[in-house]
């Protein structure tokens, strides 16, 4: 019997809804499969432990996460107990950096009988690649003057040994795909970095003859998420751009409540973490009505990246049966709850 | 009679072939109303004339068009001459720098007739205040080592000084329209930039308390714009927030090709700057089906910030009409020539 040891973190808002909803499913698809078992820890990590003890977490709270296989988080901040750069900072973002998260895989293709956003969707599948440890995300800077003078320096730092990881993986992942690579940049308006970040992807791209390669501007390939997505296959952007990227994907996928993520560590020497795109959501809090599609597919990537490719692969199946038959929540045009979403796909795993 | 002195920069790619388009517009337009004449100078500063001069412009380029009313810009930018940061910095963001255009306006509103990418658009009208002369749009920092160790810093910088005059300028604005303004901010991420952005907001908000306000994170705001259009009304980003989201905000209005913008100087020392918010297109160079739209609707603005509201308001009228009797270019899903929508605009402005 293989044993998964996953430190879970529902966090705040409809983090707290979704992540029970997910941890069902789990226990229900390894019972179906047998030889795999969870052995699940909660950690009460949120705004509300901010509140009482000052802290997002523990001192040592680095140190047991990392005794897990996997960290599987619900959602970070509720900036009406505490600001965001603090909740997030604190919690979700150092996870990332101190466990050499390197990597954000997150997947916008759109499942059956859901309605996008778009008029015209076709059939796209694209996953974007987000460098997830450096880049705009940095606590380098600081301010300076007073009142009306005052002025705030955010330095963005990009290194070669992140970036070209982050487009290796794209290009590894565009070769099992349609064979495609679009990079983000934004060389014609930032002036050190994206050149930078040009330049490393030409030198990657002629390294893979066989894949195609193409570069687009933020701006218009935001833009071409909604005119033309079916066009696009692996994308790879920075922290920023990655992070926009895949919540303009996951809009044109019908809702943000529906799109997973995977925060990769490679070097082995910490957890991975598994979280949906969306946040917290505290507008829809208690009502019952939050999707818990993003937190369970998510639970499909953790799967999959913990050696249990065909036990994701059925997960998928099923969660994908459930929305072809039209059980969706509200924020998809659905009428059905959280609950009875998650109970149809617990039912149809089968057994 | 007045004359309005205007530089006419082509530019790049379909910059030059929709100029002449919108400046026939404009000629007609002012015949029409009569009292208004313009004085066109044309400048071939553009990728072409680096290839040929070394620069983008000649070293008193900035002083000739200084003597300008406005400048009429069409669009910079070939990668495949002139790498995009060289010709950018050296045309584009330099006049904007230069010329302290510290603001650009940009609409995004469906025009009639026009098919948006969106299933379901319902109404929207949206403007988004862009600060245009800071942030993220900066030439501070560089590169230091080497090979696989080489990383690149780049400072974005933000003063409270330019943050609250975008600021200020989106509730004005706000308070002669629907009275909602929308903060694009980060600051989940962004360490130190984005924090200070809301600070300032929130200074500002308060001393409008009968104006509305909400930050939204970028990456959650580009998604609404997918999902909830009609709940926007002005929306005021960052140097880079402006600029993806004046592109989503295109596409959702059925192409780039169509979405125009103004960067204005405030202070009156130099002219302010005129253009469409979509780049040079090569792709569609040389087969006449550059939408003009774009150009002409920029035209539109030109007229408005230089005190022609009545003949402005005429122009949108007839452009409107013309899209909504379909005379509409591919990009849009018709079947129009760039020549034959603008000549239908230019019949239907009268006389
Ligand atoms: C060409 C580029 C530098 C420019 C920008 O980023 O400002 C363009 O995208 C725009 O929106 O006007
Ligand atoms: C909450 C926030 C810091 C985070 C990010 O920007 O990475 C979120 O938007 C995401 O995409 O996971």
């Amino acid at each position: 019997m293989k044993t998964l040891k996953i430190a879970s973190i529902p966090g705040d808002g409809v983090g707290k809804e979704i992540m029970p909803e997910a941890i069902r499913v789990m226990e229900k698809v390894a019972d179906v499969h047998g030889g795999l078992k969870f052995d699940f820890e909660e950690f009460p990590y949120s705004c509300d432990y901010y509140l009482k003890h000052g802290a997002m977490m523990p001192e040592d709270g680095m140190d047991r996460l990392s005794q897990f296989d996997s960290v599987f988080l619900g959602a970070v901040g509720d900036a009406s107990k505490v600001p965001d750069h603090i909740s997030l900072w604190g919690l979700l973002l150092k996870i990332r950096q101190e466990f050499q998260q390197e990597i954000n895989i997150r997947p916008a293709k759109l499942l059956k009988g859901i309605n996008s956003k778009l008029a015209n969707p076709q059939d796209f599948d694209i996953v974007v690649v987000r460098e997830n440890s450096e880049g705009e995300y940095s606590s380098i800077g600081g301010r300076i003057f007073h009142d009306d003078n005052e002025i705030a320096i955010q330095n963005n730092v990009f290194s070669k040994r992140a970036t070209k990881q982050a487009m290796n993986i794209a290009f590894d992942l565009a070769s099992k795909r349609k064979g495609l690579v679009t990079s983000a940049t934004k060389s014609n308006g930032i002036f050190h970095a994206m050149p930078f970040w040009d330049e490393i992807f030409d030198e990657i791209s002629a390294k893979h003859p066989n894949i195609k390669s193409e570069s687009k501007h933020i701006d218009a390939l935001a833009a071409y998420f909604i005119t033309h997505p079916h066009e696009l296959d692996v994308v790879v952007g920075s922290n920023l751009f990655g992070d926009i990227l895949s919540d303009v994907g996951a809009a044109i996928m019908g809702s943000i409540g529906v799109a997973p993520s995977a925060n990769l560590n490679l070097n082995g020497k910490y957890p991975s973490m598994f979280e949906p795109v969306h946040g917290s959501a505290p507008d829809i809090v208690g009502k019952g009505i939050a999707n818990p599609i993003g937190q369970i597919w998510t639970a499909k990537m953790l799967l999959e990246f913990n050696g249990e490719a065909n036990i994701a692969e059925h997960l998928l199946k099923v969660i994908e049966a459930v929305t072809a038959d039209g059980y969706q929540t509200p924020d998809l045009g659905g009428k059905y709850k959280m609950t009875e979403v998650t109970d149809e796909i617990i039912n149809r795993l089968g057994k």
